[in-house]
């Protein structure tokens, strides 16, 4: 496998991506080639001992896709950006997947135009691996397609499903659709409407799940649209932050015994 | 202030729901009547030493709402149960305010149903009172109505910032609008066309809040529809657990030092 690796995106880029690579070349045998995308010159001094490793290579790209700026400015305007350049090599058939801790939106919108959608998917989704007590659970759309139809989520159930197997190493995923009752019945516009189809899916579609099913290991595969699973995503970040917070002060009230 | 308590509903009723009458008589010093709903024989049975309390007074109900039937049936066949007791009491002035543990549903519909709406709002909301860093704050609706409209959603922000404001004692609540984007044109068709409409309420709208916000003390309203509003409180409820079985466990394997 070939990896394009957005090394100007994220906080702290390249340096923090240099030192992400330093590991993946170690745990990744199988990965053949890593693509470092992004200001040469700085790659090369951040490189240090790992510029004669023969699995990288360096693709130069001028620009950076600020974490402020909208996608869609971004993507028409920085046409030689290094998620730009990531999204054309996996084009011109030099890399298998892209790697970016950069700006989501932009390296969605870029991947998108640059090589469109597999055949018969709509839309992009976008993915989220949550832990749960055996594993992960993966969670989509997150984001890219805020007001779905049901053929959304279907596809979504298939993307996600792959995720999971390939990726992820589950056998045979349950797949579950987020709603606020177990039953086909209950649910918004959207779940009630998407049942039907998800049963027919090549997947081991499980119905519908609630919201204290996500974290008990009941289920390997959420399909959602992508406003509830970015609200799901937010605030699941947001509690955790407060309750390690609280720990966090209660630690420190807490006299040494 | 007069109280109709539906003392058969919650686990282990009418018990439980006598213990928390005990806490409120001693709390609640202005609320001058309690009216105990139920099965008069087990409530006189329960009631022990407080029988005598010339605050409280028993309304025998025949019936009982089961937590698994479903709603629209529950308030068709069961014209006795103590939920639909309790609704009449409102209707007929004898009390101010009905006091629940039993189904949801039944009791959102039981009350709709009897007493219709308050005058210029079109559907029940369901709130929920959740914990903050500096005290809590009001979601809703969290499952009365799934498929929101923006008057919905605004009708929402001022009946949580009431409750806020007379009940949990902000003086001037924040109220924010759930979505994924701070900015107005951020998220799904619903909150894109909701913005507008929530400015022109007579509340503090602080605008869009995302998941994230919630448990840091920024809001104390946060409005959305009751499909997203159910997710989040299950997904809290849910993590809540995860994260304390979690410690527990850890505790459990940490050698006594």
């Amino acid at each position: 496998m070939r990896i394009a690796l957005d090394v100007m995106g994220g906080d702290d880029a390249p340096s923090q991506n240099i030192a992400g690579l330093r590991l993946a070349l170690a745990d990744f045998a199988d990965v053949e080639r890593f693509l470092l995308v992004g200001d040469e010159t700085r790659i090369v001094a951040d490189l240090g001992d790992l510029a004669h490793d023969p699995r990288i290579e360096i693709v130069h790209a001028s620009q950076v896709v600020l974490m402020d700026e909208p996608s869609s400015t971004a993507v028409r305007k920085k046409r030689d950006s290094s998620i730009a350049v990531c999204s054309r090599l996996i084009k011109e058939d030099r890399a298998d997947a892209i790697v970016s801790a950069g700006h989501t939106g932009a390296a969605v919108a870029s991947t998108v135009i640059t090589n469109r959608m597999l055949p018969g998917i709509d839309r992009p989704g976008i993915a989220s691996v949550f832990p749960s007590p055996n594993g992960f659970f993966v969670l989509l759309d997150i984001g890219a397609n805020v007001d779905c139809k049901p053929r959304n989520l279907a596809h979504y159930a298939i993307l996600g499903e792959a995720y999971s197997r390939l990726v992820l190493g589950v056998e045979e995923p349950r797949v579950g659709m987020l709603s606020i009752g177990g039953e086909d019945g209950k649910g918004n516009e959207l779940t009630r409407n998407s049942s039907k189809l998800l049963n027919r899916m090549p997947v081991n579609f499980i119905g519908n799940v609630e919201g204290r099913d996500l974290f008990d290991g009941s289920v390997d595969v959420v399909v959602c649209d992508g406003f509830v699973g970015n609200v799901v995503l937010k605030c699941c970040e947001g509690m955790a932050k407060a309750i390690s917070g609280m720990l966090k002060e209660n630690l420190r009230k807490t006299p040494i015994r």
